[in-house]
């Protein structure tokens, strides 16, 4: 059932033995949401734990002590979660068919839960929580607006994407005046890389190539620089972005080496004519208009030669 | 003599025949600035043209046609201007001496202006435009906006940085909602690299090295570099930010070796509770504490050696 902000902040009021859960692999908005909530909870002198699966290194600065010891909930919340099959196998068959609450902000939103806040319109879990919070009259500490503005500024590339609207800048604004030492956690989520993924990039960089005339760039990640890098694949996102990053190319294609030659993920990103989404299906696969994907097998030269006829038939058409 | 925004406004309104000028190497802000400024006037019917130097290839996005014919001007304005010294030469020589109204954020403004409007509390001169504007009630075009909004993105890092205000982040919200399409301006400005900066980007993390346990990073940037690459040496600027990013690395320096032998120039970059200014000082450099600067003479080995030597000196101190 869809509920409105305030109706899910008086059900929060009103229970105890509060579990949060978030999704599987999560990205700062998941940790920002779950540890803001977390706070807010323990502000209310809630009993309440949260569930995270492994914080990324970049998010460190997100993190909280929050260990506390299991019990049996009475109330189960997630935050940033479309499905629950986000939620990761383990926590889904526990969990999925008894969640409570679901506070999201994703239009697809399955509607699995009980009880559901979900507002497409905004950038974020966390903003979701801070219109909650906001319309409630509820006194942000520094902890919980930090953990709020992470959230926010992850999701929107630090207020770079579409998604960030008039009303998300505000909500920042809001949440710096109570006391967010915004430019520490900019710089340590933003601008610091492990040294894992630098030496990563080095070697994605130095495989980059251009083709038809610099118009599409494509770099072939091998299982090797997974190895000589130390990477872990899950660490491994932020490169996707680099090919399109290149002026003059309208495609920019990041294609990884599955384990045990199980073939290739192809992350595709296009600029304006180009669809990565029609290059992207007509092998297979799908996505958004800039940004798409697809699986490919065989060895790393058909894969390449795949791509590279599929990006210049759409090419040849609108450039 | 200083006036506040309201008096610079009023200025602004009875004069026509005025001439716009900006710092030499402009960055987002001075084009931002002085392109705003132009659009207003024009707006309100004045005879006015705009002087700048060579637009920077990233910043493209926030041109605008502005040919207009040379006339003698009856008011000079510059933007972005800390002091006369910063137009370059032969504008200094020709205008800096009789400049009407200075429009400026920087706290170090040497008030060499008949009349100076400045804010050090504004992350970006276009941050004082949009409060002299929003004050005086005047009505923003989209294309008045989006010089505002470049002004202030770039010189925030898109927000990064500590100079981002909540008054900063409401002026931005204010601008999307006047229809800035600060998606694709995001783009352009921040996700775009050239070709030349990509491959000359490539060199330079091929040359990164780290020491000391991985608390040093330190990049030699030779003259070879820019050679191979096309780089031109004013837009080789990002590249500083590098060394420092990576995790664990407390001191992160740029040498870049200048033509014909003249030695090096330096920029390091430092975390705390490392101070770059010092170890910059005992170089006989200088700069803030966590970004200063210093040159050096000597064979390439001698430089790093010399760098290393006084990073550690520093670093045995604090860490």
């Amino acid at each position: 059932m869809k509920i409105d902000h305030q109706q899910a902040w008086e059900l929060l009021c009103s229970m105890d033995r509060i579990l949060l859960l978030t999704h599987r692999l999560p990205d700062g908005d998941a940790l920002g949401s779950i540890f803001a909530l977390y706070l807010v909870l323990k502000d209310l002198g809630k009993e309440v734990r949260c569930v995270t699966d492994k914080i990324p290194a970049s998010l460190k600065a997100a993190a909280i002590p929050c260990d506390e010891p299991a019990f049996a909930p009475d109330f189960v919340v997630t935050v940033d979660v479309g499905d629950r099959k986000l939620l990761g196998e383990e926590l889904d068959a526990q969990y999925g068919g008894r969640v409570d609450l679901c506070i999201d902000h994703h239009g697809t939103n399955s509607d699995f839960a009980k009880y559901t806040l979900v507002d497409p319109a905004a950038a974020a879990a966390c903003e979701v929580l801070f219109d909650m919070l906001k319309g409630a009259g509820f006194a942000f500490t520094p902890a919980i607006a930090g953990e709020l503005y992470v959230g926010i500024a992850t999701d929107t590339g630090c207020f770079r994407y579409g998604n960030t609207t008039a009303k998300t800048m505000r909500a920042a604004a809001d949440l710096m005046e109570y006391g967010v030492d915004t430019a520490y956690l900019n710089t340590e989520i933003f601008e610091t890389k492990t040294r894992e993924f630098t030496a990563f990039e080095r070697m994605a960089m130095n495989a980059l190539k251009t083709y038809f005339d610099g118009r599409v760039a494509l770099m072939l990640i091998t299982r090797e620089m997974y190895e000589r890098s130390g990477l872990d694949e899950s660490d491994d996102k932020a490169i996707n972005a680099l090919p399109r990053q290149i002026e003059g190319v309208y495609v920019g294609i990041t294609v990884k080496e599955k384990q045990d030659g199980q073939g290739f993920r192809v992350s595709m990103r296009s600029k304006e004519p180009v669809s990565a989404a029609e290059i992207c299906a007509s092998l297979g696969g799908g996505g958004h208009r800039l940004a798409a994907g697809c699986e490919l097998t065989g060895t790393k030269e058909q894969a390449v030669e795949t791509l590279l006829n599929a990006a210049k038939a759409v090419i040849d058409k609108v450039l």
